[in-house]
């Protein structure tokens, strides 16, 4: 049960009419997805999300699969329902199948464990990144 | 300072010695990662870790580019200091360019904040992956 | 499905019994919270809780709604959906409005955001709180 | 050690040139931090994340104190070493005394600890925001 | 709703076959848990799971039961429902008794809100563990 | 860097004398760990924390290398690097053997991987602890 109140996907707010028709055109999608009905309670908040969202999430230097690829591996760490189920959707629909799904859950997998035993024993970075040398 | 004894990278310890040689080759550096030398406390868990992550860091339906993305992505999440210099520096050796870097971390950075606004506002899942349909 | 037993509330275990009186008059409700009847599986662990919640949770230098707030951003970075849920609506009770709500979730999105792209870009503190100087 | 470069607080890029104005304006400081000159090696990413900034960190129906806390409350939950000391600091200078600080992080370690016994006692939620009744 | 297809247990696929044996014979138990079901869409990915939990989760110089204790702190920490319930279950088979069980959630609660001071308050070091002297 | 000032170990503030001398006592140190020193900034902040602490890491049901050993994994898990060095030297004073650490953090590294793969996947619990049937 949402903590807040979805709008109506009929709404007749002048703000929220226009960004909804935009969500459904830039995603090709024919209905709204719950998280944006949801932000929708505080339209100049879903305002800057959905702005801010429409240019990341274009294709630019990076692919739009790989774009989605990294929410999910962010979805996964954070352990976010919503967010899990949104971005697998999204993936699959830019062409994940489901061997690639099964390895990119192996790589997300793998470096959470190998994250904290990075922590647990304090390694020091032995490399740096070339924009830091 | 490491919470365990870093192992010399001349290590006359036969299996150690295997996995380090190993590493460098796979790998193509020409030293063994501070990771690695902090696991070989333990060379049955160096063992189990080296040969899972070799397996899972291979190219398979997904290139290895966008597996050291995934990486960096479950990486920057987690605040995992080693392994974001580690994995930053490795995406670099594949080929991502200064602009691909910004990219790359504007979508983390953004999907870290949706996230975090899905779980506040509790939403419910619209769209299922294909897979669970 | 809870992993511990709820107590009932009509418990005659003494210690139980008064904490659970205590926190109904304390947080002005008239039934004991889930979070309570789990904790009082241990009363020890139960009285450890509430005491120390009841200490730090009353009007200090820091007003109770600004509390209240706080516990709502620590749950939302959490994901813990109860935690959510419970500080919201106490948050509502202490005078939170619905332009207030969505202000605040900006504030803890918006947040979570710039604390993921300082990590994975490794920035070095500039300025020191005055305590540290 | 930073990941990226830091740009150079006297760049004559014209856009960074502009924010890195509007940034020592608007906070009324007399540098621009390091966190504003990592991202400004993508112009249009730092453009992205100092305008949604600017817009959700002025004066509203929460008042700028309550949202520097938010932001420590967030930071300290992340463990954000950079987070930390900034908003640490930005609070002292909107009034935070050393008593409300103590105040402060009582509360969030309060409820990181209460927000990990609800998700080990998985407890159901008992009451619901008014939003969402 | 799982995001993959659970296998069947009854499946034919060789590899798949012989773990779900395996993990029964292994765990005593009588049917195959979700988890490794959900896996099993991935065969050579289940394989390494299971193969590196079975050598990880034998008695060693940690016995079993400390073993799964630490799998229920870790779980709870990360605030995941299904495996919290998993190693509930798991430790409770091995002898975790309730009291015990409220001993433990009461140390894992304590050590997140110490561990979210800590980082809030930027402690230094002051006692190295032995081999980091 | 602290964000708050560390309290002198010769403090003459009766409550925080009296708290440090405890510390020492209590737990067979000769000086006050920086945590408490930080603590003491607010001497009823430092109360609630140690006596709750004193409550919890007493020897009851579960023993104290056991109680250590869910401290530090607890503390790889959130990534607290001051108390993974504290609770490591903490578990090694109690007897914890490198080969048992060794162990330790391959339970900790391998359930950090397991809770992402379960989230990621969102798979259904199939047992339920014994408390909740």
């Amino acid at each position: 049960m949402s903590t807040v109140k979805l709008v109506d996907e009929a709404t007749e707010h002048p703000k929220v009419k226009a960004i909804f028709a935009d969500i459904k055109v830039t995603k090709k999608i024919d209905r709204v997805p719950n998280m944006w009905r949801a932000l929708a309670a505080h339209p100049d908040h879903l305002e800057l999300c959905w702005s801010r969202l429409k240019v990341i999430m274009a294709p630019g230097k990076v692919d739009m699969l790989t774009k989605e690829i990294i929410a999910l591996a962010v979805s996964a760490t954070n352990g976010c329902t919503y967010c899990i189920n949104s971005h697998t959707a999204a993936a699959e629909k830019l062409g994940m199948t489901e061997e690639m799904h099964g390895e990119i859950l192996a790589v997300v997998g793998l470096f959470n464990q190998m994250n904290k035993l990075a922590e647990a024993m304090q390694i020091e970075p032995d490399i740096l990144p070339v924009a830091a040398r």
